[in-house]
């Protein structure tokens, strides 16, 4: 079957599993993200325009960013559900793995159907029922298709979920899983009522003081080596203590000394224990960070990667610096 | 005549006066940003595709950010082509009056015809044919239709300097002027092969080492009037001097305490002599910063507005946040 036909194939089967099933257990992963929400609210609006009865839930609190998309404060927590269970039907939206679900084994009935619908790549395929599109952006634009196709009437309210998948998986357009495709659901969904600029103000350029915080303290530790082409910065656990920051509010940190100007490699010293830290590095060009991660026992990707090193930060950057720039030429 | 008829009529008549014309002189404004410089570099495609001879030009240099464009290193100093004068026919991109496009007057033949092609709402429709499209987010948008019009066989060239018109003015698609014809014809862009994260990656995510030591300093001004609700932040002119910044890199500083999660007016001072500064007023819910600004002689829209206010850090603060103060309630 060519790419093209087995898509419609899964697609026509993810419709049957919803049009056949009834009271649907709506997931997604631990941890929710944008899509993560998105998806699951999305979800549960096909499902009511299907006349069908849904729960939709998470093993974790929907963030209070995303409290504005319809449906999101139908969303409960899995410890709430015992006396609603067992279900027997479940719809799992955005998420790689079973156990990225939480903790729901106790929640479901044996022989349980489950739909898993998915972007990842890594994604092992779990469920009954498996619609995995790994060259999607977003499971919202996954879902997108899916709407279309059942031919629902679209609502601002559900294309503002969509909208907000979109937005956050490709981290406002810059990522490069920015697909044609993409901006053109997208295009559509301003169409519908969605505005532009003030979903991307609220979702990608809200900060909360806690994160402006530490970007301070982070960019105060800010330091160069081989002229400039290696940047790095570091937060301590006291960092984290004196401006209230989450883990989460490390995200995008090793961005800052990887986009400066002229920079080849930026690099994040995170520390995670006394003498232990977290190394995250970022490359700008040609030099493969993947390569210097492994030396280090970490790994990733080329432009993208990481370790944790023992020592105490002078020991540990010493080190790691000295190996980025080997890497360097 | 509809605003399409109009529209078509304009369309037409840009299309007449390119091919009717020849030798042609491609101007844009002063301190070219990313729309003016890519609208430049099209329009010069364009006519080398229709058998054109052409001169591209500029009163400044092209930022070095830009120099990626393919045509970006044939724009010209306008100081530079004295030997070339007198010119008859003219296309101005992105310009909104005359008096922008430089110094030109000398090196224009008298009954010079002028093309003038823009989106700017306060254009003055000089020149004796003007195109202006006030709903269009950038040159670049009208531009596409031009080329499509044209019915030019498309180039990854000309297809990025179109992204790049539509990513700088549109804020990487974060503006309100995002609309989904803007994400069409980008759409339509990534298929002609631009790349979505390197271009964002270099337009919008880059920074200086000035600009990044001008937000470290800025931050550490940072202050918080009424329970949060107004941020503020200062900048000196020896801050200037100290981080080698430039004016243009104070653009956006603004948006730090603006977009801080509670904060509903953001504000930052910047020094422009010893006792007098320039204030500019971000509003991100329901406060009028233009009634603000008013009360300074100032002036602007109701969520972005500013004014030059005399005195030291403390008098100017102390005067325009009791202002401020008033407009929350």
């Amino acid at each position: 079957m060519s790419g093209a036909a087995a898509y419609v194939a899964e697609l026509e089967a993810a419709k049957r599993f919803m049009r056949e099933h009834d009271r649907f257990l709506v997931l997604s992963h631990v941890s929710p993200d944008g899509d993560a929400i998105s998806s699951t609210c999305a979800i549960g609006w096909m499902l009511k325009q299907l006349g069908k009865s849904y729960v939709l839930a998470n093993a974790d609190p929907v963030p209070g960013k995303f409290a504005y998309l319809k449906g999101a404060d139908e969303i409960r927590r899995l410890a709430d559900l015992s006396a609603e269970a067992p279900f027997a039907c479940v719809i799992a939206v955005d998420c790689a793995d079973y156990s990225r679900l939480g903790d729901v084994s106790h929640l479901l009935a044996e022989n349980c159907a489950m739909l898993n619908i998915d972007h990842h790549p890594t994604n092992d395929r779990f469920g009954t029922h498996a619609w995995i599109v790994p060259h999607a952006a977003a499971t919202a634009e996954i879902l997108f298709d899916l709407l279309e196709s059942l031919e629902l009437k679209w609502e601002q309210s559900v294309a503002e979920s969509l909208y907000t998948g979109l937005l956050t998986d490709t981290g406002g357009f810059r990522y490069s899983n920015t697909s044609a495709k993409v901006l053109r659901q997208a295009a559509h969904l301003l169409e519908l009522g969605c505005s532009a600029d003030e979903l991307a103000a609220h979702l990608l350029e809200k900060v909360t003081l806690s994160q402006l915080d530490l970007l301070r303290k982070a960019l105060s530790t800010l330091s160069f080596r081989r002229n400039g082409k290696i940047a790095w910065i570091a937060v301590s656990i006291q960092d984290l203590v004196d401006t209230g920051a989450s883990p989460e509010d490390l995200d995008g940190l090793v961005n800052y000394p990887r986009n400066i100007e002229g920079v080849e490699v930026g690099i994040l010293f995170k520390q995670v224990e006394t003498d232990r830290y977290k190394v995250s590095f970022r490359s700008g060009g040609s030099a493969d960070v993947a390569k210097v991660a492994q030396q280090f026992g970490g790994g990733g990707h080329i432009r993208a990667s990481g370790a944790t090193v023992a020592g105490n930060l002078e020991e540990v950057a010493e080190r790691v610096l000295a190996a980025a720039e080997e890497a360097l030429t």
